[in-house]
């Protein structure tokens, strides 16, 4: 037993957030300024101004309280789930705001950036969408190398935002609510490239207990009671769109209503003793809003939400209990917080039930149109998604980057002080 | 010892939700329909949409976060209190937008329920009254039996706004207030046909300990911070009826302000050790706004607000301390979450305050008329409430739901996994 | 080892606090209204009251949730916690009000106290400051203590702002953000006259452990994602004052998100073993919204805004991690939740930050005039609050308000009844 404690990490993580954080606060000298007369829409501005300060204080919530204590159901993973949570997010937020403003300028300013509500929406979408990466390597890799991820994971997503837009001329609300199929597929091929031999299906630290459940209940509700808002947040103009934030909104609602039923009633009906389990259900209770957010544009029937809904953590539920283990088996690709099965997949249901939608509702010449434009999209995420996290995970193999020991994977004590071990009576 | 285990319910809850969600996904296909133009009064409909969307937010909030935490008291019951309780409120929504449709149209459209936001506030506060029932049986029933009698709870207080509205022609806002008095009364009485001979004032799972009273504390803050969003959500127009809405607002924040001092200052001087009761003080602080909430059409200056909260904590902090275990001993009724002490009792001085103050301020047949009124409405909600509470109990009595022994009662281990036992080195 | 026992404070508590509500609540009935026809500007009324109550609610849930569960860090005081602060922050609101409505007055009424949105967050932000305070007690001092200081903190920051604005015509918003200044001298005073021999570096109760450090966190995050409500709420008038509210908005969340980034790295970098501490990341993380808070009206563009965040981070967590010990030591002072780096250090940064910003900007007459006034600023702020709160400490020292013994310090059980310890089986 030689190696009794984690690698120190005091000469790295210090070293890169300062160098990055400076180089982002010289990038916002030159780039970035604050909109002062915001324009929202074609109404008077402090009426939409309310509207959106509302909207994006619930996406604020979302991403940090949300995500973060989400990332707190691992038993002595608390303290990194939702402080690395808080760190990455905050850097991604800061990197979107300038990617964004480089590669999807909104206004046609001569090289500035201006923020203003929907910049700064659109990057805690980005940073979503690098927290859901980072749930397939959660818990077997430092802070340092989650740091890069998340930088490298935006990069990625705006680059492939910027490809479907500029190529396919795609919606803006479609393409980015497909970051839950990119995040996901690339924080799986980075956990696939990482994968450690003393990763078994039942590592010790990996379980949960009464109160970290609890915790991680916490973060499950704050996602799922926002989630309204963070598949609208994105839609304007609800009056001139024949209703469709309302629908969006309402749509959300009742697929997420329909979610927890079937999360439920599905872990229980597939466990041999009859129990439910309460990370399956946390996770999957979430799927109908994956799939109805990648699916929205096309629904326009409650009834139509809640089948996806319910389709959603169907195969939600089913993918956490026996996908899990088989993937790791299999492919030797674990994958912690199951993002395949509570992203990936109700996002690719989602996008299936909009292809089907629009087929439906389409004369047949624009319907084989939407359809070939539908499946590039869909390709060209995937194909990003799979060949960045793949780099990426090769870059983060490093060792530069002193991953932690097999053994401290899932531990706060590599990375954060005890107190209260000092002070032991 | 003959039983070790909990009966399974692996072949009755997954049946009866799959089957309940079929059968509203059904229904939803036939009847309902979003709203697409939303009509807000007489304004124009994004600004109220805004002020509709958010309190809507504010309302959910309570419903799943507050509620559900709310009931993690138990040392041993957290993952149960939380779950269960996002699995009844999104089954009882989504069944009460339905029945309040069909019972109590708010346009008159040809067989079709809209949704919108009022019909979704609505929903929310119907499942609120169901959530209030439950606290009566916490952890003393299984899912499938809380679960029916959610829609039990939630069918008879439609029923009962039916009957207010149809043959009094009861204000609505006043009428779904009483939401905490049905639901209370409905709750006891279903716990006192279930009595369980095996609980004692002092079973052995039913206490709190310092996390799950933190936890119960934070579910605490979120009903008590969001309760005027509560009050007020459905009084519209604040502008056009003399600024009631206003007054709602900052009556409930008063009158809950007040409610915490006296809760925890009552609490201490009745313990025999001079020490303040965590379980107490949370319930009673909550008092103050149940009790506001039903008189608030009739309170108009801040002061009497403050009375009424400060009479609701100081009878809700002397009936937690002295009724419950009067009730358990006299009448075999045990009340879990003090549901009587905290929402009827409450109500009732609500219901009182609303008499004197309308009858000191109207001329004296106007008065007596108000006077008739008032006391049906009450005593037509007390009857419908105890009368299908009765009968729900009898009806969960049926041993087809298999309820759980005496000695599974409060605890999660009958129904909830817990991976960490098995991993246990 | 004679007294076993905290005293009782059952005849002192509910005493007190029952006199102090029975007179707030004839001073109500005397002097208060609620405002029936609010106006907001020169907007029409119902649009701003939908953003006055939005901005409220996240001030409100600041209070009570975010500074509540901040103080559930230490391992054995979550329930007093969270518990005394709702009780101060519910004492202290009612008694701003009245003392902002007798000093402050908004409109010119006759001796009436209009409640509105606008006197409703001020209150708030001056129960804020006592509750910053209330950090360098925490765990030192019982309720009764804790009540009386909060109420004498809560007058002397009236009368602080009551002075500067009449003498000096200071901007209510710049004047009202000084409260982080005030409060934290004002706790540390008081600290210091209170101090006890029996408070080492390492009390034995003085730690945090896996469980609440996350309910820590918890507070954390909702300091800190609502800050940017927090510092705008009473910057009114987007529109005509060139964009200020949106400018505060965006420059307290981009200092925010900086002051994370480096509360970790600083604390990383400082530590021996290389390790972050959570409660060291937790208080600096919030210092960039206290920074920008007193600097904000001068700040124009997005990076002055993190580089104050930067700054106030940095010396923050080096504050946290070296000061705190040495202040015990050298001054004997004891400042639990190290207010002084996280609210004083900060505060005076933004001062400094602020004044740096004017002198820049102006010609050098209106500089030097400028300079001579804010020196001022802070000077009476600082006296005013030392001095109070030394007389603050020497009043709490009276053996009449029964302070628990040095062994029962930073401990819930002589205040809460634990139910759990008397049924053990």
């Amino acid at each position: 037993m030689a190696p009794q404690y984690a690698p120190s990490l005091r000469s790295r993580l210090p070293l890169v957030a300062f160098l990055l954080e400076t180089i982002f606060l010289l990038l916002f000298v030159i780039f970035v300024k604050i909109e002062q007369h915001e324009q929202f829409g074609r109404e008077s501005d402090s009426k939409l101004f309310i509207s959106s300060y509302a909207e994006f204080q619930d996406v604020h919530v979302m991403i940090f309280t949300g995500f973060g204590f989400l990332a707190t159901f691992l038993v002595r993973y608390g303290f990194s789930g939702s402080g690395f949570n808080m760190l990455l997010a905050a850097m991604a937020i800061q990197w979107a705001v300038l990617i964004n403003g480089f590669l999807l300028p909104q206004q046609h300013h001569r090289r500035e950036i201006h923020i203003n509500m929907k910049s700064v929406v659109e990057a805690e979408l980005c940073a979503a969408s690098a927290l859901v990466a980072m749930g397939a390597v959660h818990g077997k890799a430092n802070p340092v190398q989650l740091l890069l991820m998340a930088l490298v994971e935006v990069t990625g997503f705006v680059v492939t935002q910027w490809i479907l837009r500029a190529l396919f001329n795609a919606d803006p609300v479609y393409s980015i609510m497909l970051l839950h199929v990119f995040g996901a597929l690339f924080g799986v091929m980075v956990s696939w490239v990482l994968h450690r031999e003393g990763i078994k299906p039942e590592h010790e630290k990996e379980k949960t207990d009464r109160k970290t459940g609890l915790f991680a209940m916490f973060g499950t509700l704050f996602l799922w009671m926002f989630w309204p808002s963070f598949n609208s947040a994105l839609v304007r103009d609800y009056r001139w769109d024949g209703g469709l934030k309302l629908t969006v909104i309402y749509g959300t609602y009742l697929s997420l209503a329909v979610s927890v039923v079937m999360a439920m009633s599905v872990s229980m009906l597939t466990s041999s003793k009859g129990k439910m389990n309460m990370v399956h259900v946390q996770s999957s209770a979430l799927s109908g809003g994956v799939a109805i957010g990648v699916a929205m544009t096309a629904v326009h029937a409650p009834w139509i939400a809640m089948t996806i809904g319910f389709c959603a953590a169907l195969l939600s539920a089913l993918g956490y209990r026996y996908m899990k283990n088989h993937m790791l088996f299999a492919f030797e690709c674990h994958d912690t917080c199951g993002v395949l099965s509570v992203h990936a997949i109700p996002g690719i249901l989602g996008w299936f039930a909009h292809l089907f939608l629009r087929l439906a509702s389409n004369e047949s010449t624009i319907a084989v149109q939407f359809a070939v434009y539908h499946i590039c999209v869909l390709l060209i995420t995937a194909c990003m998604s799979l060949v960045m996290g793949t780099a990426t995970g090769l870059f983060l193999k490093w060792s530069i980057w002193r991953p932690q020991q097999d053994r401290k994977c899932f531990d706060d004590q590599a990375f954060w002080e005890f107190p209260n071990l000092v002070v032991q009576k």
